[in-house]
C-alpha cells in the first residue's frame, strides 16, 4: 500500500493513495487500520510523512560513492544525524544557507520504523519496518570537510527532504535510485550496491539505540552526487516508492 | 527556581522544588504558571528534565580538554547530536555497552530551550532559554575514534544522564563544573573557561537549525575525562544547577 500524510484545514491525517486519490484511513496507520473509500477532497498539501524522534543516517553506504569521496570502505555502517527541524515536504523549497559553500543533493532510501524496536536481528527488522520513502541528504560539502563531524553540514533548517509517500508492500532491494537535477539524470544505482543492506542497518542501530515508530533511517547516497544552486529543480525517483521534488532557493541571509 | 518533573502513579508532571519538599505548578513550565502550595507527597519517581525533540552537544569548548584529547581548537563551536533515546534520568543506571572499551564520564552544564529559536543574536539568547541542569556524556572512545563521526560512541541507550532539576533564575556564567567518581573529584573546573559561551552557543546553533522548547543544548567538558567501570557511581556537580547521580551496570549482552 502507498500512504502519505496530508494537511487539510490546519489538520494533518494520513490518507491511502490510490489511482491518482487519497481515501482517508480509520485507526493508526502504525498498527491497525482500514482504508475508507472516502476520498480526500478540495485543497490539501502533502505533509512529510512523519515527524521522527530522531533521524539516523548512513555514511558511505555505497562502494563507489566511498571512492569518489575518497574515503575508505567500512565494514560497518558509519552512523551520523540530522535533526528532525531540517525536514520539509515533497514540494518544498531547499534553502541554501551557505550559497558560496558547494551544497549537494544525495538521493536516498530512507526506511521508517513502524514499532519500537531494541537490540533484533537482522532477520527480524521487517516486522519493524512500516515503509520506505524517498530523501534527500541535503550537504555543505565545506563545512562537512571544515567540522570534520557531519552535524551541521547536513543539519541546517530544510536540508532533510522527505517524502512524499510511505509505500509498505515492497522489497528495500534491488530498488533503482536516482537523482534527477533540472530533468538530468545525476545518481542512478540500486539498493543492491550498499555495503549495508535495509535489514542489517536497521538489525546494527537496534543494538546501539531504541528505535521508536516515526523514526527515519536514511541508508546512504551512491556516486554522482553534485552541487545544487539557486533556481534548480532537485528530483529523488526510487523505484515502486516514488518521486520527491524540491526547487532551491537561496536563504536570505542577514 | 528550581523545578523538576516527576512521575507518581503512572502520570508525569512538573514540580517546583523548595525547603527539600516538590510543589505542583499550574499552567505550562514553558509558558506561564504558578506554583502552587500543594506538596507532592507519598512514592515518586525524578524524570529526566524533559523529553527533547533534539540534543545539540558541543565537542572540545574546553581550552584543557581539547589539550587531553589532542584536539585543535576550533573557533566555531564543533556540533555533533546525541540522540534522545540515550537520555535517562537522575539515578537511573548506566548501562556500558562495551565493557572491553574504554568509556567514560563527561561532566556538562545543559541549556534547556524555552520556546521556538530561530537566527537570534547572543544577546537575544537568554531570554530563549528556560534554564540549566547536568549532564553526564557518556563516550565509547574506542568507537568515537573508530567511527570518526561519534553517534555511535555516544548514542547508546543510557548514554546521556540528565538532571536532576531545571534551574531557571541563574546565570550560566562562571559556574563550578564536577565529576566526582566514587566520591573522588576528577573534573573541577569552571564554565568561565568555554571557548565559546552559552549565549554565544545558544545564537550559533539557532542560526544552523530552529530550536524547539525543550531542546537540549550541551555545552562541552572540561579536562579531566576518564572511565567508568561496573560498579562505579558517577556524580556531575553544578553549582547552583544540582548533583546528577548515576550508577554504572555491564549491559548484559547476547
Amino acid at each position: 500500500m502507498t500512504y502519505a500524510r496530508l494537511i487539510q484545514n490546519g489538520s494533518m491525517f494520513y490518507a491511502a493513495y490510490k489511482d491518482g486519490s487519497y481515501y482517508k484511513i480509520e485507526g493508526d496507520l502504525f498498527d491497525e487500520h482500514k482504508v475508507t473509500d472516502q476520498k480526500v477532497e478540495g485543497d490539501f498539501k502533502i505533509a512529510p510523512p512523519v515527524t521522527p524522534s530522531k533521524i539516523i543516517a548512513l555514511g558511505v553506504n555505497y562502494r563507489n560513492h566511498a571512492a569518489e569521496l575518497g574515503e575508505e570502505i567500512k565494514v560497518e555502517p558509519l552512523l551520523f544525524m540530522k535533526p528532525p527541524t531540517a525536514v520539509i515536504a515533497a514540494n518544498e523549497i531547499i534553502e541554501i544557507a551557505n550559497p558560496e559553500n558547494r551544497t549537494d543533493y544525495e538521493a536516498e532510501l530512507a526506511v521508517i520504523i513502524k514499532k519500537k524496536c531494541n537490540r533484533i536481528k537482522a532477520d527480524e527488522a521487517e516486522s519493524y519496518i512500516l515503509g520506505y520513502t524517498c530523501a534527500n541528504d541535503v550537504t555543505d560539502r565545506v563545512l562537512q570537510k571544515k567540522d570534520g563531524q557531519w552535524i551541521r553540514a547536513k543539519g541546517f533548517d530544510t536540508y532533510c527532504p522527505l517524502g512524499p509517500h510511505i509505500v509498505t508492500n515492497i522489497s528495500p532491494m534491488g530498488l533503482r535510485v536516482q537523482s534527477i537535477l533540472n530533468g538530468e539524470v545525476r545518481q542512478d544505482s540500486t539498493t543492491d550496491k550498499m555495503i549495508n543492506n535495509v535489514f542489517d542497518t536497521v538489525a546494527f542501530i537496534s543494538n546501539i539505540m531504541t528505535l521508536l515508530p516515526g523514526d527515519v533511517i536514511m541508508t546512504g547516497t551512491p556516486e554522482g552526487i553534485g552541487p545544487l544552486s539557486a533556481g534548480d529543480e532537485i528530483e529523488i525517483r526510487i523505484q515502486g516508492v516514488g518521486s520527491l521534488v524540491n526547487r532551491v532557493v537561496n536563504r536570505e541571509n542577514d
